[in-house]
């Protein structure tokens, strides 16, 4: 017996629109045939984009909504008009456990804001916090926050440290997952205060023989920690530029392996151990980050996501709800409340 | 006639000793006949070095100190006692313009407050920044700051814009650089309230037609501009993480190469090829950052440089000390004051 899995995908707001969303539905259906969708948004053009894939026809439904949250729409000015939008009923079946879990490719503050609103934290977490893997030279270590917070402060660095942690248990099946504070050195007078202070909170809390210290950008790659917290401006401006550097070296190897003769015969014969890179730097076949710390389970998708790319989030959201993440991170921090060696002012 | 550059090498304070430093300075003589180095530190040490290298035996002077700013030393202690310190005596040396520019591997936070108490910054300039070149698809971008400024407020930011402007105009050759300040997204409500400011500002100042805007990490290694401003903190992070990522593909690449058969044969067929792109991924062939806006010419290298490296932190500093880098910059600045568009409280 196969446990069935519902997903709300919310199709308006990405770059590439309802098709690609819906494609992406399809490429994930035919990897997980347990899976059952809800699709949020245009009814007609969904409906019609449906009809081009048969294997979803027994597995979909569609609320029509008449909305729709622009990439371009303020967070505060979505939480005052929601209603009727992909996202936000999208959200309103996830709140009522009407579906397991959310996928959306949509505005990534909006969502945030919405789900915040919507969804309620986790009792103990005062901001959720963006995270998602990240591949080093032997394995993939995770980051948070990725975005949710441009600020924060000494306790948001702690509860991300407690949440990360939790999450690397599941997701890289590491019983005591190594954690680091990035930074820009690893003194500890290096950086900004308020990581310094949630460093000395980390090596006097229950987490200390789990705690490494800080990390910086060019040791996080060899896998040093597990776990890399930061807060939102960093930690995404870190992960668009590891994109951006990725593309480049890509970009140069291509060049390479086409400057002359004697660079296309080696590509011949290197071509399959290319294409196994190649997909390795892809980041389509990682896309999803989680929300973490919320009362439900949304994965944000890249805005510019394509089908294979969407597939990736949706699968992400499948395995999350198997996993039962969010009652495993709740767990850990009950464990933590009741266990009270962390006292943050 | 070739015109004769002294160049100051602070030889205590890395993180490889001494030996690496004569080393390096013995590979840039080799590329720079006309340099001339006065080397400080440790003055057994430094002789003994020297010995070793015929090349450098009629163009080094040694300058015996007693002591050495350590990697761990705080900026505000050594602000204390800098004296007979190989730091602190080559800045003087440079402040009296006793030599052209100075090279140190030491304490980079020693190293930029120490420069500002003793060389002073440029008129208009109320904070140096770390500058360096980075690589894109279709040639080099500047950035900074890289690590002079963990926090920076709206004038810090503007700053940073026209000096790197100026740095870019030479060092890139471009008559008006594009500058993009780094941010989490494009749009104007994206990121911190500081970075909003500034952009403001710099949309309608003298800059405005250079001015591109916010950027973002995964485009500036497209080249999207030439000048991509930022805080110190998030500048560093971002190197690093370029740095970490760029290795990582290397490592990629190798047990790609090294993975099978077919992969060693291909590798005998492109190595040359190979070699040109690892030289150009080779962040040791890129090694040193100019410190902008001071009164003097400071070139900071990797604390942990290697002979090869420190090489390239020297060539800099030689090509910057012909190019009377220090001088256009103040006359930049000085254009700008006297055109007055640029108003910040």
């Amino acid at each position: 017996m196969s446990i069935r899995v519902t997903i709300a995908v919310d199709v308006m707001g990405s770059d590439k629109g309802p098709k690609s969303i819906i494609s992406g539905a399809a490429l994930s259906k035919e990897r997980h045939p347990e899976s059952d969708y809800i699709f949020f948004g245009d009814y007609n053009l969904i409906n019609k984009a449906i009809s081009e894939y048969s294997i979803l026809k027994n597995c979909s439904e569609v609320i029509g909504t008449e909305f729709v949250v622009n990439p371009d729409d303020k967070p505060s000015s979505v939480l005052r008009k929601s209603k009727n939008t992909s996202m936000g009923e999208a959200l309103d079946w996830l709140k009522n456990k009407k579906v397991d879990a959310l996928v959306s490719a949509g505005n990534t503050g909006a969502l945030m804001a919405l789900s915040k609103f919507k969804l309620r934290t986790l009792s103990g977490i005062s901001r959720p916090a963006i995270a998602t893997t990240i591949p080093h030279a032997n394995g993939e270590f995770v980051m948070l926050d990725l975005g949710a917070n441009v600020e924060c402060n000494t306790e948001n660095f702690i509860q991300f440290a407690i949440m990360g942690s939790e999450f690397a248990k599941i997701i890289l099946g590491k019983e005591k997952p190594k954690i680091g504070i990035l930074n820009v050195g690893t003194e500890q007078e290096k950086g900004k205060l308020v990581l310094q202070e949630a460093s000395e909170h980390l090596k006097k809390s229950y987490l200390s023989k789990q705690y490494s210290g800080f990390v910086e950008g060019d040791t996080i790659t060899n896998g040093v920690v597990d776990v890399v917290v930061t807060d939102g401006f960093t930690g995404n401006i870190a992960l668009k530029t590891a994109e951006g550097i990725a593309k480049l070296c890509s970009f140069y190897i291509k060049k390479m392996f086409l400057g002359n003769l004697l660079g296309k015969i080696a590509y011949l014969l290197i071509k399959k151990s290319l294409g196994l890179l190649k997909a390795k730097l892809d980041p389509r076949t990682r896309n999803g980050a989680l929300f973490l710390g919320l009362n439900g389970i949304v994965v944000k998708s890249h805005g510019g996501a394509d089908a294979l790319s969407f597939a990736s989030a949706i699968d992400i959201a499948l395995e999350f709800s198997k996993e039962g993440v969010g009652k495993k991170i709740i767990k850990g921090l009950d464990n933590l409340k009741s266990s009270g060696d962390i006292n943050i002012d």
